[in-house]
């Protein structure tokens, strides 16, 4: 692995020509933007670049692909971008693992599996790294461009919320509306936009939610037979994890998601005294310190005494 | 009425030294913002400044003002920050009615009330205005000034969300986090903070939501009974009135509050087709075109009839 610095990884995607950027599976708006918005701009100077994520584009991201078809050619250089750890490639994607020569990436866990990789761990997106990386390549970022990086950036950063924002990322925002984002739409669809389907979900997660240790940690559960009653697309599902955390006085929000008959999905949501990362170490997981997610081969019930009882533990050392 | 400049409406300020600095009844995030920052900045440069509401200020921008202690002495030269008209000063306040030197304001429908005037019609906050006022005065920004301004910033965009952003909006937020502005913070208490009881609320709304003309219609009705059973405090009911909206294909989102037996409060938004303060004006109400309200004097059943006839005949002459 060798670290390079912006201006060299910007040096190698002007000396290449043949692009695949690879997303990791489930992707966010982050690794749709980035993806995106990297192979556009590789377009825009005759390059030919496609973007390649193991699962489907959610249907909410339709606005920056819709317009994007894929392109014929064998590819020679490999770009990962939002990719923390191989692992999180799959299907199609996975063909690439160990073959990755650029990895672009925001995450300090980053896993240096790439024969180059550019890492900014404190930076709130990777899609703030692209628009970078496009300037130094003196590239002129067009609205399509734009509206993908946008995307990044605010998906990232809970609409300009999170701790990992910084004076660039606004400026950065700024920069993109002035090369033609359509912030209020791009906000809308990511933030103020929810189905039926989905507010029915919410509306049965607030039925089971349970407060512990005087209201400082919140658990939601999300039983297979409540995504079921609701309807709720897989994808629709993402944001309903923030909400323990925006109660008043929790300071951990746990959300618990039953995947198959002895399979749960945990995120984790922290104040700044608990290390979100750490508590899902544990369990094989990882993340940020605020924010942060892992797997637990139980079933519900019992995968919620597990996580409940790393939360207590943790909670007891850093909050009591 | 004179317009003056911004370099001119920093020159009156520097050359006075006692302020009242006004706000609007029912003070939200950018007057109060506006308020606290410029008398914090006033006194910075050891003048005496003083805002005044005629209302309480809420709890949640205590941050701001609880460090702030109000000072004796007469003014000479009073200031209105984001008020639109003088109909919205009231008790002590409204003392001050034609007498107003100096308006700072960021509405286009300012009715020209005050001596000078400084109106930016297209700036999504007030504060930003304060910003660049504080800017062109040489005053150095310290961070509690930069979380007032902040504080403005953020709640008259809805978090950078709103249409009225540019990117003057998100330099101005770059600035102000150099400044010292605890942007988590406050976008936190601002948006992602809610209490055990307005989250009751919602769920208890979410049961009760109704949809007509195949979705494109949503209502959801708060009656007193749901008020209390869910313990939340009257100025928490604020946000709720966004929900119906936010889910996709609706149009119309209504929002009926029982306020007693025969007195229901109305809150409307639309889609850019259907414009709220028409329907609102059949009741004697108003507002913006997307989102405007009014009363309906009928218990809460006779009102929701009214009220849903009312956007029934609005969708069929503007969304059949």
């Amino acid at each position: 692995m060798n670290e390079v610095t912006l201006n060299q990884a910007a040096e190698l995607l002007l000396t290449h020509d043949y692009f695949t950027v690879l997303m990791h599976r489930s992707p966010d708006g982050d690794a749709v933007g980035s993806a995106y918005g990297l192979c556009m701009a590789l377009r825009s100077i005759g390059k030919k670049a496609n973007p390649l994520c193991g699962d489907k584009i959610p249907e909410c991201y339709r606005y920056m692909t819709e317009q994007f078809e894929i392109q014929e050619f064998t590819p020679e250089y490999i770009v990962s971008v939002d990719l923390a750890t191989e692992k999180l490639l799959n299907n199609t994607a996975l063909n690439y693992a160990g073959k990755v020569d650029l990895c672009i990436d925001h995450h300090a866990s980053n896993t240096h599996f790439a024969k180059n990789e550019y890492v900014e761990g404190n930076t709130a997106s990777c899609a703030e790294i692209i628009k970078k990386l496009l300037d130094a390549m003196h590239i002129k970022i067009d609205k399509n461009m734009a509206n993908a990086i946008f995307t990044g950036v605010v998906t990232d950063t809970g609409c300009f919320k999170y701790s990992s924002v910084s004076p660039d990322t606004h400026r950065i925002a700024a920069d993109l509306m002035e090369c033609g984002a359509e912030s209020m739409m791009i906000c809308r669809k990511m933030f103020d936009s929810r189905s039926r389907a989905k507010l029915e979900l919410e509306k049965l997660v607030l039925e089971s939610i349970e407060y512990y240790l005087d209201g400082k940690i919140a658990l939601i559960g999300m039983t297979r037979k409540m995504i079921e009653q609701s309807g709720v697309r897989d994808d629709e599902i993402e944001g309903i994890s923030a909400i323990p955390r925006t109660i008043e006085g929790v300071e951990i929000g746990i959300t618990l998601k039953e995947k198959e008959d002895a399979l749960c999905r945990v995120s984790l949501r922290t104040c700044e005294e608990v290390d979100a990362s750490k508590i899902c170490l544990q369990f094989g997981g990882g993340g940020h310190k605020a924010a942060a997610g892992c797997s637990i081969q139980q079933p519900f019930e019992q995968a919620k005494e597990a996580i409940l009882d790393a939360a207590l533990k943790a909670a007891a050392e850093h909050l009591l």
